[in-house]
């Protein structure tokens, strides 16, 4: 993929996410319809969602009609040819009700089944994390900056984020309790954000499991356009979703796979 | 204290505010050198805390000398009219260092011993929140409004927040996790963030333990301004520190007292 071939994209992917931020404005943080979408469990999806994701998608009908579209709100479209956008419309809905501003939008240009292209986007901030092959940047306003992970070589000086302590469980919930307590600090509650602040230098380590494709795949070009290394429990590719593990450089990953890998699926 | 006393005691906490902020910009998310404070833990002290209460002492000492000023990073200033400053120049520094924009400023001016006024500010998103005697609003840029905390009456319907949970020990930790598991959500790791979040009527509880004096009184009239109840875990003045519990509503209050109270010290 060339770079202008790359720019053209991150334009489009600007494109839906503006329109994401604008159709999300008028719920946050305003009185909204909890849904609740898995009846075991709570999975809060808000018309915010929904508006984001429409918009989303009117924005790639308008400029990219014959893409396929992966999303979490509504039905596959397929690829015409081999290119998808993959899509979480609010990234951290639990943070989005809470009134916290550290829920993403996030969006992935797939090619060939790997993602190509990574934005993370948090509006009420006006943060916007991009990445591709060779490269990651985050904007504010006019400002564009380069962004690029610690090195950070060793557990002991790592900083380390999970969303939710409490959603692993059994052999998951031991290994993560390992790798807790050999790191200089551990923090929560982030989701996506954290993967851009680990892009940013910030974070040394994010730890999660139990995501979806559309939650990780913009999350990949991000890390590794930083100089990150994002991967399974197993050390393999993670753009299905499932166990992620996501280090500032490679010799912490190897560090933090040999204190997850007894709990890899 | 009557409205425009207040009102000129906001206008000083305000001028303290903006102080701070020009202080911190400099270091957030810039490479900075952590001191260990605590030879036994972990209790990052940056420069930016010492540079943001350095310029908020230098504002009173320009317009308010006679007040004292019990601060985190230097040492008391006594009161020469009962009037007291109670600081802490970055409260969430964990959040500061790993670049996670939910860090804030904390101002409290308290009159014979409790806190009158209170500010909460989060300058990286540009968010200001203080809290009176009668009112709360939320700042950020031109824009002023008011806040109110919401009217979840049970705990079945309440999201719950806490700094971080390993932080709890023994009989805490048990009372805690009763709580967890009763209420619809919980979410983890935005220190004085969360409870402006329950002034703006986010989150609907927030417990944590171990607290300084100056990591609660700025909050206490924030969450009182907005109809809500802070108390220590026993139902009294929390405004010395340790166990905190704040709610949304009094009745909301009072289930959360039954839950913790067995774990008061």
């Amino acid at each position: 993929m060339s770079y202008s071939r790359s720019q053209a994209d991150i334009e489009i992917a600007n494109r839906m996410a503006d329109a994401a931020r604008q159709a999300i404005a008028p719920y946050f943080r305003q009185t909204i319809q909890v849904d609740n979408k898995l009846a075991g469990g709570f999975d809060p999806v808000t018309a915010a969602d929904r508006a984001s994701e429409t918009a989303m998608r009117a924005v790639l009908a308008d400029l990219a009609p014959e893409d396929g579209i992966l999303g979490e709100e509504f039905p596959d479209q397929p690829s015409l040819n081999g290119r998808k956008w993959v899509l979480d419309p609010i990234d951290g809905t639990r943070a989005f009700i809470a009134g916290l501003p550290t829920w993403t939008v996030l969006i992935a240009l797939s090619q060939n089944g790997l993602p190509r292209i990574g934005m993370i986007d948090q509006p009420h901030i006006g943060e916007r994390f991009v990445g591709w092959h060779g490269g990651a940047t985050c904007s504010r306003g006019a400002e564009t900056r380069p962004m690029a992970t610690r090195k950070t070589g060793v557990l002991a000086d790592a900083i380390l984020a999970t969303t939710d302590a409490y959603l692993f469980q059994g052999e998951e919930s031991r290994a993560f309790d390992g790798l807790r307590q050999a790191v200089r600090l551990c923090r929560y509650g982030y989701d996506a954000y954290a993967y851009a602040m680990l892009a940013m230098g910030g974070l040394d380590l994010v730890v999660e499991s139990g995501l979806q494709p559309y939650d990780v795949q913009a999350l990949i070009p991000v890390v590794q356009g930083a100089g990150g290394v994002i991967t399974n429990w197993r050390g393999g590719d993670c753009s299905g979703g499932g166990q992620v593990l996501a280090a500032a450089h490679p010799a912490l990953h190897a560090e933090a796979l040999n204190s997850l890998r007894s709990a890899a699926v």
